[in-house]
């Protein structure tokens, strides 16, 4: 492994603890980033009673779906920049992060949020050194798809 | 005041007690309806430490402006078919009420979310019978916009 | 064959060759429909200088991009409406598509619209009866991928 | 004037020249830069037979609306950008407007396309020096909303 495949690996773990431990709203949701690599992230949000939108049907908030949607894209976009370069000093990728935010996000409701344990995913579909856009799904323990989501990130 | 007019002041009154009180995600949130008419909605949210989304900034997560702006969303829409007839029956709106549901949403986030309190309002741009589309705005208590909403909302 | 299928396979060629000969700005910009049936429809666009955006980079217009993406959209929802009833009339089946309209789409624009000849397909990733979602995607004749489109269709 | 107005000046100017008369599909449409200046811009279109999109209703294509509100847009985020800073180099001003490009473009069809001629106009949400985030519209002569448009676009 070179000094900057070193690096990568660090600072993605580094940013896996922090969104999975130290992120206040995601604490509150019980989400966890279950995976983050280079090749992607996965990122689940099990099913409690605080997360639902509608009594009547016990389905997730629509929020819920959103947050986890925005933190996949958020996370995929930022793989997406560290595996750009190869050269990566680690406080040049530190600051990156720190400016890493959403511009915009589309989230396309599919069907009913039922289920016990939701998993949201994504790529990247446009990828630069100042923005980049990604496609982010959320399933259900079923496979059942959810939701989609676009995002476009500012990611310099 | 008509019948239908009394019908119409009923229902909407007894969504935004079901939508301030009784939505669990709402609870989590401390989202509060503030204002429910004809003429429009007002939705807050009041931050604490739970909704921070960035711990160096201090400001609200993405997923907490955009469940907001949603549910604006949502009410808006539900508001305007409502508005649209003058011969509804409590039963029918009910009805409506079920079966109401995001179909996609877009949010811009245009600047950090600091504040103290945050305040959702919205108006429908397309109005119909079985679908309605509304923009959105989330705004902090020194009036700073925070982000825009764009909401297609099935109604029928 | 029966009766239904007839039915669906005599509206979409039907469908087919007004898309590809009787819209005014079809014709203008030179769009035709390759493949039209319950599987899904192929559009394509042959580049032309009067579809340049940019004289300098002799690239697709970004309004042509949109305009494919959302003929592509229109079509696939329209042929999921028809795929998912076996027993609809030919009168049913025209009046609805009077009324097939675009709600709202969003174009991601991925990379220059450089090529000789693009192509438009898409699917459906929410179908309903009164309303559809879509993805659709353009592609240039080397295969490298110009465009996403999201598009919402009012189908009933 | 100082000497960085007079620049910006010269350079919108230009722009809009190139824009009005200068990319081939502005001139198959028949679009006009009616306006463009630091306080806003105004793109008009014409109908002809030839921008329809549905014969029945003789109404304008939908990919007219999407090009329409697109050039808005962007013309909208360079005049932006220009405002921004009063130092400007017209060299520096002329790379911006190369790389000046539609990341993502939101379209809300509002009602059907009727009239005879349809005016675009556009304000920035959000301003940067690598991203800017414009809100759209286009109404008929009559006054009536067509479309609104939300886009995003890389400017430097």
């Amino acid at each position: 492994m070179s000094q900057s495949e070193a690096i990568s690996k660090k600072v993605l773990a580094m940013v896996a603890e922090v969104f999975d431990q130290h992120i206040p709203f995601h604490n509150l949701l019980g989400m966890r980033i279950q995976r983050y690599d280079l090749e992607g992230v996965e990122v689940t949000v099990e099913m409690k009673p605080e997360l639902i939108g509608n009594i009547h049907q016990q389905i997730l908030h629509g929020g819920v779906t959103a947050t986890v949607l925005d933190v996949v894209g958020g996370l995929t976009a930022f793989a997406a920049l560290v595996a750009g370069r190869d050269d990566w000093q680690e406080e040049e990728l530190r600051a990156r992060l720190q400016t890493l935010g959403t511009i915009d996000m589309r989230v396309d409701y599919l069907r009913p949020g039922r289920g016990q344990k939701f998993t949201g995913t994504g790529q990247v579909i446009r990828s630069g050194n100042k923005v980049s856009v990604c496609r982010m799904e959320l399933h259900n323990e079923s496979g059942q798809h959810i939701a989609f989501g676009t995002g476009t990130y500012l990611t310099g």
